[in-house]
């Protein structure tokens, strides 16, 4: 076993410029929601020079919207193709599902980036790109870890059942998909941006959009109107102590190392239409973390009474309450004990692999784990080689060797847990 | 001359229907920028039955651009004449300017409306809809005031030229479009919503923009990223001190009944682009006021100093400092003195028509009165039937007894200061 763990580094170490390409060549495909189709093309011909039974297909809206855990800001999935390639086992053993999202976040501002958000620029050992660690360095570990293992000789005897869903980052359609396609494992791993750490719980989180009313007016008499952006400053200031009293009662010693366990994020603020009127409506939308032991409905009616309780300070709100809606995007939260055979398989081999011990955390956002965990009852583990700090950021980027670590303990962990046939 | 008056006083009470039919359809017309036509081919229609010579052209952008004082959002004014009539006096009288606009702001959100915003419901007495108050009523009591003599066998001396401009809501481009044409007058009368308030003194007014920095990250990790909407919040608050320290320093006592003279709206704000993304940039759009003895430049200073001091208390704005624009409109200040003989005239024939004292006070907003004193040296009065609390409120509205009584004192003014020759 050593010596086939020795190989596999050796044939890893020696496609370090194959794998830099593959993710580039990602990288260079716009994926954003809607726009997945030319990246899964690439994981398509990859998966075919393997050799592994592969399924396309357009998830279906009609067979998700039966399904509770759906959510999306989609009508329908058209161009939008799933992918799973199953490499198949000789029997014998325990299955392992790899997953990872192909779709990636808009950009954001091109200003604040330093090279071009999709050229996929190499520099200093780090590839550079939206995408790059949100998690299409991820993707290519797991390809090439399936190929390291092929062309080292190894065979398993369970099945690897690789999935390149759409839609994670707006709640998970595409696993979902999967899941109710009737794809299932012994264990799933995702390899989401942990930065090298192993997620054995990951949090949820799920979007919501806030109106908070004012009353018009014109912008030379504005004490006559309502400010509904003065309003919003009350709702902004209220949801920052709410994120406050909710992590003070986080005591789960993996979130100890993490400064806001479950944060509640404001991303889009919008209201206002003249800039001499008093705007009489604000829209914001935001995410709220839910901690692996909550469940949806708790958190949501903890948001929702917060909101409620505004009136006490400002009467206003009596009459012009804030309007609550759950839309787009929900990630249920999701895991495993430490103690599981799965976790501690990732575990040593993340050590024979960079002689480090293993840290163990939970994750700050919710990922397609939650659903394997809660709909599809399969132990998940979150573990990949992309920087939390830098995904949906500008210059995002990717250590290479970090993708290649990876890349080794996810061919050692499939030796392992799927069990090696020759 | 009290027969006239009374005389006219008896044609504007039985045409009350006649001049809330004309409201009615003006309201009915859309007029917000850039859609004037419609409505101004009601006016066109009614000045020809007055006999008027009428002037209509589409105010050209590269005359205009010449002018220091022409801001605009627009970039031509294609489908948007101004209309400017004449009603030529036997010669030896004083002329007077009859200035309105025909724009409108738009309605804001439907769903704050109790009525259809264009369709101009009458009830209690009132007309409803946008534009009513801002500032079609007034215009109608410049026509009715013109028929109304007319009808009652009145000639003048000097000439009266009423002038329906497009583009006051967004800087003045109608007016300064008819001055720079040449049109002239020893005075000028703009029916504003000033709720039959004479303001010899007229507020000038500016748009700014600012751009509110933020460094981006995954939501999940907002800790490791700076929140535009965070930053705006300073922004804000440090305006709404430079609010308060402005109005500190207004000792006019034609302010002294206005809870804020001068006030700084902020009418617009946007940024982020993700629910789950911190966001990198907010921008906010606003209007300050510009005191009568203040200049548009003192002004931009003052807050681009007070923005540039945001650095003292939060370091962040000394890396990422606010950008601060100002664009779109502008309304420069203006005023004539309280014993101007204008605004005497027009204080004695308040009294005449209401049997009350006239109220004198200096504008909360800009209107292109400032145009007219400052680019056209002609003295300017603001005194109009509409509620300033309404406008560009949802549910706008007018009293039509206000707007009737206007009409009479627009029509005893005409012949004080324009001479009655027969």
């Amino acid at each position: 076993m050593e010596k086939k763990a020795s190989e596999i580094r050796q044939w890893v170490r020696k496609n370090r410029g194959k794998a830099v390409t593959l993710l580039q060549r990602l990288v260079q495909e716009k994926s954003v929601s809607g726009k997945e189709s030319s990246a899964q093309a690439i994981v398509i011909e990859v998966c075919r020079e393997l050799g592994l039974e592969i399924d396309i297909w357009e998830p279906e809206s009609k067979v998700l919207k039966g399904n509770e855990n759906f959510v999306s800001t989609r009508e329908n999935f058209f161009d939008s193709p799933n992918v799973v390639a199953r490499w198949k086992g000789v029997g014998g053993g325990r299955s392992l599902i790899l997953n990872g999202h192909i779709d990636v976040v808009p950009e954001g501002e091109r200003i604040q980036w330093d090279c071009d958000p999709f050229e996929g620029k190499i520099e200093n050992g780090k590839v550079y790109g939206r995408g790059t660690t949100d998690m299409k360095g991820g993707n290519v570990a797991m390809l090439i870890a399936l190929e390291a293992l092929q062309a080292t000789g190894v065979q398993l005897k369970g099945d690897v059942v690789f999935q390149s869903v759409i839609e994670e980052e707006s709640g998970g359609a595409g696993t979902l998909a999967a899941i109710l396609r009737g794809y299932k494992a012994d264990a799933v791993l995702i390899p989401e941006p942990t930065n090298m750490k192993i997620f054995p719980k990951q949090q949820g989180s799920m979007w919501f959009r806030l109106k908070v009313k004012g009353k018009s007016a014109h912008g030379g008499t504005r004490y006559e109107g309502v400010s509904a952006i003065e309003k919003s400053i009350s709702v902004i200031d209220r949801l920052r102590i709410l994120e406050e009293d909710r992590n003070k009662r986080v005591k789960d010693p993996l979130y100890a190392k993490i400064p806001i366990p479950l944060p509640i994020n404001l991303g889009k603020i919008e209201g206002g239409n003249w800039p001499s009127s008093v705007p009489d409506l604000v829209t914001l939308e935001g995410r709220i973390g839910v901690g692996p032991e909550e469940t949806i409905d708790e958190v949501q009616e903890e948001m929702k009474q917060v909101l409620s309780r505004l009136k006490e300070t400002d009467s206003w709100f009596a009459e012009h309450p804030v309007d609550l809606e759950w839309y787009g995007a929900r990630w249920i939260p999701g895991g495993i004990e430490e103690e599981h055979p799965f976790v501690q398989t990732i575990k040593k081999n993340y050590k024979e692999v960079t002689q480090k011990e293993a840290i163990l955390e939970a994750s700050p956002w919710g990922t397609d784990g939650g659903l394997f965990t809660s709909i599809g009852k399969i132990p998940t583990v979150v573990f990949g080689p992309g920087s939390t700090e830098v995904a949906h950021h500008p210059n995002e980027y990717i250590s290479i060797e970090n993708m290649l670590d990876c890349a080794e303990i996810i061919a050692l962990t499939l030796m392992d847990w799927c069990e090696k046939a020759k």
